[in-house]
């Protein structure tokens, strides 16, 4: 049921387009995968973004495993019934929240994105929150972790078994190994020993998933190691050793886009190259376009949805933050260059008002426009990677960007 | 370009249905108006709105006055050509912020609704509100209303003449004179008093309209007089006796359903009979059926839109706080007897756990439920006064509901 075709290979560089089939249908890489934490995409129906070509859609297991909520999702039969969607999901392992509620809040970093124009070059970088640093909410073991809920306090235990449990009741059909997603804060020791652990949870959640349906669902690894090298090559290898349908490449990617670009660049050539990889939680324009000229096929990332909510619009004369009185007397549409709904009816003036006056209408048109942007990019990416102009449209679309 | 026909009268009410022609389309009558207060219904497009039905919105002049919004919507061509909609559309006067940021703060009262299930016999009561007594931001003047900004402390001034220039700056096709909404704490002596300002401000909200486009715009009078039966009826004689093209019933209609029936009662027959009634920011399902049992042909109501953003679903069993954890595991539409797009497509237990998530989509799918089920009870309303069974389907609908 499930296959990855590399369809064309690019001539210049290791960008190639490709086919994902899987039961619920096929995926056309390189593809944004557009993060809908809850089962539910914030301001906008699956069905409409569908329509603009996405493929694929990421649920986060920790946020339907910390309520219970999968397992009423599973009564329904998985969360393809109780979405009603009748095309290709992935859910993460919870991986990601072993950072976001440890180190992320003890060390007061995170994935922080640029929020507004002129702050382009520098997004992606790892910087300090704006809010102070809090308590790390989590305890790492050799068989798992302890969750402690924010609000009340309660544990919870997540395993690479549990993870895999949720994941088949679930039933998404790409799913990911539970893993450690370490922090750039954490120092060579301690990342060296994380990704010893990351390892042996490789192996237990490849163990665990010989129970469940293979025929429903397919499990990526994740290749971890943070900036280090060796600790990449090293997980690379071992990872790509398993018999995995897929790979992720997630934790710190160092503290720079020029870091990432350098720890994709040796990470890698290291992996089976026919295998679908995914770069995971990474979803800039910037970031996609080195990606994909690295070999990477698959991407989530929740900025476009998330800068929505604050304002900022992806266009093509880079991101503008619409809540500026500026946009107040602008007829234009949001961006000249796009074909979406929202940028063929409304002004960036009606936008703008709503932005600025709160009203759910105004972060449901923006969440649109952003999906459609990031939508038709990887459209665009696969047409030039067809018909080899990858590195042309590459610097064509970062010139006006950055 | 404006005109009233009443096409059906029914036989054992004042029930009527009839169609109200505008430069931007027809409304078919009794109607509901859902309210987008600035130029946005929260958590639909007007386009889905009007599938359901919707042939007119209300927007609320204070909300696009205090920003200067208005001026730039001029600039734009006014209010179609800003929201970008092609069908008919109405603006308050003001006037009910006369009443909301004054009295409604200091006497600690408003139009409360009911938002859980059992509560429905008491909703529509005035009560206390839960929050404390605030400051009344608003005096008032023999010509006109100076309002201050809650946040700001900025002054602005409203009268009947720009109340009229305003709207007709937003060129909405039916518009209102200014008029003060009282309070249901207001005294005998205060009604009165307020009633002869309203009834001067309804003269020069007539004599500022002579300069507007008449082709463009048509005008409703606002009957005001408080829960008391002289001063309603000398205002209805007095508003319905001024070349308005409709009539709106404003104001406090006393403190419970059966002063509101009781003030219907003796104000309506005194009304001109072949003019369109609006009754004014009312809108349960038990108010619409009192309403337009006894002549009421349109009413505007934020309910079903507020009540989805608490989680609270109108059906054909009551209304329903769908954020109760026990519709978590309920396999059912929100109602089995709704036809909506959502009761199609999704579960109880979907809607329940977005909206118990504080997810936006929760809120877009009950909001567009609620909206269907209420211009849907608008049709068979409507149905029901042309095949004469307006009294029977009134009974039959609110015995499920009360």
């Amino acid at each position: 049921m499930f296959n990855f075709k590399i369809t064309t290979k690019d001539k210049k560089t290791k960008a190639r387009s490709g086919i994902l089939k899987t039961p619920h249908g096929v995926i056309h890489t390189p593809a944004f995968v557009p993060v809908s934490t809850k089962g539910a995409l914030r301001g906008l129906s699956f069905e409409d973004a569908k329509k603009y070509g996405a493929d694929v859609f990421m649920v986060n297991t920790y946020h339907l495993f910390h309520n219970s909520r999968y397992k009423i999702i599973k009564k329904f039969g998985g969360l393809h019934k109780y979405l009603k969607i009748n095309f290709p999901l992935m859910t993460d392992s919870g991986g990601f929240q072993v950072f976001s509620l440890g180190f992320a809040r003890e060390h007061g970093v995170g994935k922080i994105f640029s929020f507004f124009p002129g702050e382009t070059k520098n997004s992606g970088k790892i910087k300090e929150s704006k809010t102070s640093k809090n308590k790390n909410l989590v305890k790492i073991y050799d068989d798992g972790v302890e969750f402690r809920d924010p609000i009340s306090g309660t544990k919870l235990n997540l395993t690479p078994e549990l993870s895999m449990k949720i994941q088949a009741d679930l039933g998404a059909d790409l799913i990911f190994t539970f893993d450690e997603c370490t922090s750039p804060l954490s120092d060579y020791a301690y990342t060296k020993k994380s990704l010893l652990r990351t390892n042996k949870w490789a192996i237990k959640s490849l163990s665990a998933f010989e129970k469940y349906d293979k025929k429903k669902q397919a499990l990526f690894g994740i290749v971890q190691g943070g900036e280090w090298k060796d600790l990449r090559k090293e997980s690379a290898r071992f990872i790509g050793s398993l018999p995995f349908f897929g790979i992720g490449i997630g934790g710190s990617l160092g503290k720079s886009k020029k870091d990432m670009r350098r720890i994709l660049d040796f990470t890698l050539p290291l992996l089976p190259e026919e295998k679908p990889k995914h770069l995971l939680g990474i979803g800039e324009v910037e970031d996609i376009f080195n990606g994909v000229e690295r070999g990477i096929d698959l991407f989530d990332c929740v900025i476009p949805t998330r800068l929505a909510r604050h304002g900022t619009a992806f266009t093509h004369e880079g991101k503008m933050n619409l809540k500026n009185s500026g946009f107040l007397k602008d007829k234009n549409p949001i961006d000249k260059n796009c074909l979406c709904r929202v940028c063929k009816i409304y002004s960036r003036s009606y936008v703008s008002h709503l932005l600025r006056e709160k009203e759910i209408y105004g972060i449901m048109l923006l969440t649109e426009h952003n999906l459609a942007f990031m939508l038709n990019l990887m459209k665009e990416i696969r047409r030039a990677i067809k018909e080899n102009y990858f590195l042309k449209i590459k610097r064509h679309i970062l010139s006006y960007l950055l």
